[in-house]
């Protein structure tokens, strides 16, 4: 069977599966009013018009805007516990590096995650792999990291392939294995590199491996090391500059990382290097929103000419939030893009970032992960504020109630 | 036919209906595990142990919060015509006040729904009104204001009137018939308080009667000229001090205004002067979230024991969400309340600021207005950002699709 949709406001994003650049993030590659084919879960024709078999399913658009399902490149949506009565703290004024001392943050998430079986942990996931969904997300990566030792790194990635297997989108796992440490960090680097990562390759062989780059988190160094030996079989991605600016922007350039996470504290000097390099930006502003108003200079990023993707950050402590038009809305109001770059950057440049070169664009032979909103006007989806501006989503072809 | 929800987490808010001050915001009256009864648009009982008929359809809230319906106490949802060109501009850097003057802002506005019929105004609203319920909002208020002469002021109070006709939900109208001026002001008022006023009070007689005291809107003295006038048959409402401190807040508390609305730019003293009074404070935070960061000292508000209710401001200009799960979201992380706070501002003290007895708590006789949240803990509302917390949604006792 196949699915038609017509009489919509078609961004097509389709100037090539590559990561857009600078300028080319302002251009959507717009058909004012035009239709979609899809049959077996792939985009057949996008055009002015378009052919369709006689017993193609039919969705008016009515003229509002059809436009690639959300690729949200940057989570930690699996976890236990909650983090409410830390949040309280925060709201007193506590700062973040301080909770973190005191055996909150991400070790209260740990300590939940080790306690959850792999079943519950894939339980909860997938609740908000649902929400997700039905706020226009087809594609999410879901990072591990919770674990912080090799047993329950492997429950989690376990959990991630559990509840993806069960979601009509599309999975990437990450192995964030170097999120934290407990003990001596360079006796954990070295349990890492030795036990855990073969581990995972084994199990996981194709995995994008991450690393958390802050101080009390990873060092450069530590990071590096990692990398070094991850980077022959898994691609490597990394967080670095959420609170400082510790050097590992050119060490990422380097290694030629996957992407560069974060980007807050960063420099001028390393956004300008990270920007002019084929590594790619991901701005995470929900946390900015969240708690200390700090964002990433993504207006010199563009400038420079930089591949910037946009992602929510979904995680327990630093941004509650499952909505890519949410990220789409703060990054237009608080990081300075513009709405077209908010949506190209929430969609085939998140795509890139997980190397995926089938999604994040419409065009004959593309997945066809599509949303449509309730609006006739793209901007509306940066304008709002809250609630779900997504009326109906397809998803690998498929029509979700 | 009668409907039990059981096994809930109920935030009562049942101290009577008046509105709460101070530290009373604090105090959500929880039943930690019970259930609340409803029969012909009625709560009948609420408690740990309620007796039900035998026939009464149940709903298991497997533990989590039910709560009343989101009270929205200020709102301009009746509109024509979008302002996203405008908004461009906003995002390039240029100040509300000056767009004002370009004839942007409001203006713009004004001209779309001159340019609109009844009932394409109503049918827009309706459209609004579908997406706040949905997001948990059971009583609205809606202002008139864009129409600038008593032939649209009219046209829009009858288009409200239409439109809350057709929801399920309750629409409070208010008469917003000092919200900006053609011509020279003194004219205008004169008109206004001549002719305007006598018309909307022969088809309203009971409406609230509103003013947007500011620089380049109505002056202290036209407000007061109004409220004069206005207050022997209606309420009286007051926008005071968005930008500008301009002494609008001592009158309003002499004339007995039901609220004094927005206050970011209140000076101490007044605020204090408000919170000893009967007088309540509304605050509408999401405008400061789209616009400018500039929020009002809640906190200062609440110590002094002031009545604050909290609302969303909806509106094409300066506050583009239907949301009050954002509303309140946002008070928490910008204005200083704690989230029972901010669910008491949204609830009980909307309902006050409105007049209304009969909702924003859960008791018997109250009316049946309540939302099933997603979650067991009603934080989560504050802390969650984006999409839709409401799971169900009750109103007037019947459960909405």
């Amino acid at each position: 069977m196949s699915l038609l949709i017509r009489n919509a406001r078609i961004l097509t994003l389709a100037q090539g599966a590559r990561p857009r650049r600078g300028k080319e993030l302002g251009d959507l590659g717009i058909i004012p009013s035009g239709a979609v084919l899809v049959a077996d879960g792939k985009i057949v024709a996008a055009g002015d018009k378009v052919e369709a078999p006689a017993d193609a399913e039919i969705i008016d658009a009515q003229g509002r805007v059809l436009m690639p399902g959300f690729v949200d490149c940057h989570t930690h949506a699996c976890w236990a516990g909650d983090r409410l009565d830390e949040w309280e703290m925060k709201l007193r004024g506590v700062p973040y590096l301080e909770i973190l001392k005191k055996g909150g943050g991400i070790h209260a998430t740990v300590k939940a995650v080790r306690e959850a079986t792999q079943k519950q942990l894939a339980a909860s996931l997938r609740d908000r792999l649902g929400v997700m969904l039905r706020e226009g997300t087809t594609t999410v990566e879901v990072k591990s990291g919770y674990g912080l030792n090799t047993e329950n790194e492997m429950k989690m990635l376990r959990a991630i392939r559990r509840a993806a297997a069960e979601w009509p989108g599309t999975v990437a796992a990450t192995a964030l294995i170097g999120h934290a440490f407990e003990g001596e960090l360079e006796e954990y680097v070295r349990m890492v590199v030795k036990d855990m990562l073969p581990e995972v390759a084994k199990e996981f062989p194709d995995i994008a491996v991450d690393a958390y780059c802050e101080e009390g988190a990873w060092s450069v160094e530590a990071c590096v090391r990692l990398f070094e030996k991850a980077r022959k079989h898994h691609p490597i991605r990394v967080h670095a500059d959420q609170f400082n600016s510790l050097g590992m922007v050119p060490e990422a350039v380097r290694l030629h990382a996957r992407s560069v996470d974060h980007l807050e504290a960063s420099t001028k000097k390393d956004l300008i290097l990270l920007a002019q390099s084929p590594t790619c930006g991901v701005i995470l502003p929900c946390t900015g929103l969240h708690t200390d108003q700090r964002f990433t200079r993504s207006r010199l990023f563009i400038q420079e000419g930089g591949a910037l993707a946009l992602a929510t950050n979904c995680n327990p402590g630093t941004s509650p939030t499952h909505s890519m038009p949410l990220a789409i809305a703060t990054a237009v109001r608080f990081c300075g893009l513009t709405p077209a770059e908010a949506i190209t950057a929430a969609t085939v440049n998140g795509a890139a970032v997980l190397g995926l070169t089938d999604r994040g664009t419409i065009a004959p032979g593309q997945r066809a992960d599509l949303i449509l909103l309730h609006h006739k006007d793209e901007r509306t989806l940066a304008y709002e504020l809250g609630g779900n501006p997504v009326d109906t989503v397809i998803c690998g072809g498929q029509k979700i109630a």
